[in-house]
């Protein structure tokens, strides 16, 4: 058994943008010479979020509208008062939805679903580069 | 130290059933020869979730009127206009809720609380057979 | 590479008491030994919940009011009706936001942002002592 820290970098564009990660954490796996094992996918940040979803137009979209209906952009926010940097609302879709995710692997696979995809949601209100850590454990 | 990969088929009614799967995930765990260590259940799959609850009739339905209020199933859904299967409202609830948990454990038993089970919630629109991944890691 | 079970005690004032428990944490790493791995908190218990968020005042206001606005107290509730212990909200904040975070750490260090802390969150309608598990895995 080992435990490997890997990174991730992206180029995201803020507001919500959803990113479909799948592909890059297949490539990071296929280097691990492991056959099963977990990758813990962490953003190191408190504007952004991990889960799952069938990545197609439709869902992204169904997606921004549910976190725009249950943590509103344009409400009033305590934080912005002390800060100022208009983004409340990102630290709180954060702390909801959650800042990391934990896949399953088997026979050097992914165990996802053929429509389950691992996405990166970006909440701050601007673009950033962010670097994930994929920390894979296994034998 | 050991990793491994038990699957659970469950059986399901699909509109939020609601299953407590604790007695499963001990009956696994006993047969790991384990003593500390975490399970990680995973569902393959966008259209389900899995979280504790305490696992009673009121709570039941509790849970089930907080995502039909958060995550309505009469809305309108992009994902509908594309797929037309009814269940844009399933996959949101199940990113929203988190397609996975970990539960340590100690001396060979989960660390849950006397009033705390681990469920699987299948938000689909339909029954459907389901099989877990429950990945055990410990020595 | 190991597994050790810690335990983390703390008293809260219960009614969404948001606990900062990062350096309690950090002491706790510092204890292992270990370069490369992660942590996996857990609460034995089904009215609290582990999240990440920027830890200051404002925020904590702006998280209280979201699980108000999301989860309200003052709504009728089914385990009330059996039990009439006044926490059915409790109970689903604590599914919704989830009761456990796993936290990946290198080199000896937890892996959060500069503006990222661990909190616990006490979502019952009382005073509790809690006892969190705080599994540590690596090398």
């Amino acid at each position: 058994m080992a435990i490997v820290n890997e990174f991730l970098t992206l180029e995201t564009k803020g507001n919500c943008d959803i990113i479909d990660i799948t592909k890059r954490l297949q490539l990071l796996l296929s280097k691990q010479k492991m056959s099963a094992g977990h990758a813990l996918v962490f953003v190191s940040g408190s504007t952004a979020a991990l889960t799952t979803i069938e990545y197609e137009p439709g869902l992204k979209q169904d997606f921004t509208e549910m976190i725009d209906r249950l943590v509103p952009k344009s409400m009033r926010y305590f934080h912005e008062e002390t800060w100022n940097d208009g983004n409340g609302h990102s630290h709180i879709r954060s702390s909801l939805i959650g800042p990391s995710i934990t896949i399953p692997f088997g026979d050097g696979e992914f165990l996802l679903g053929t429509w389950q995809q691992v996405i990166f949601v970006d909440f701050d209100n601007r673009p950033r580069t962010r670097k994930l850590v994929v920390q894979f454990t296994g034998e």
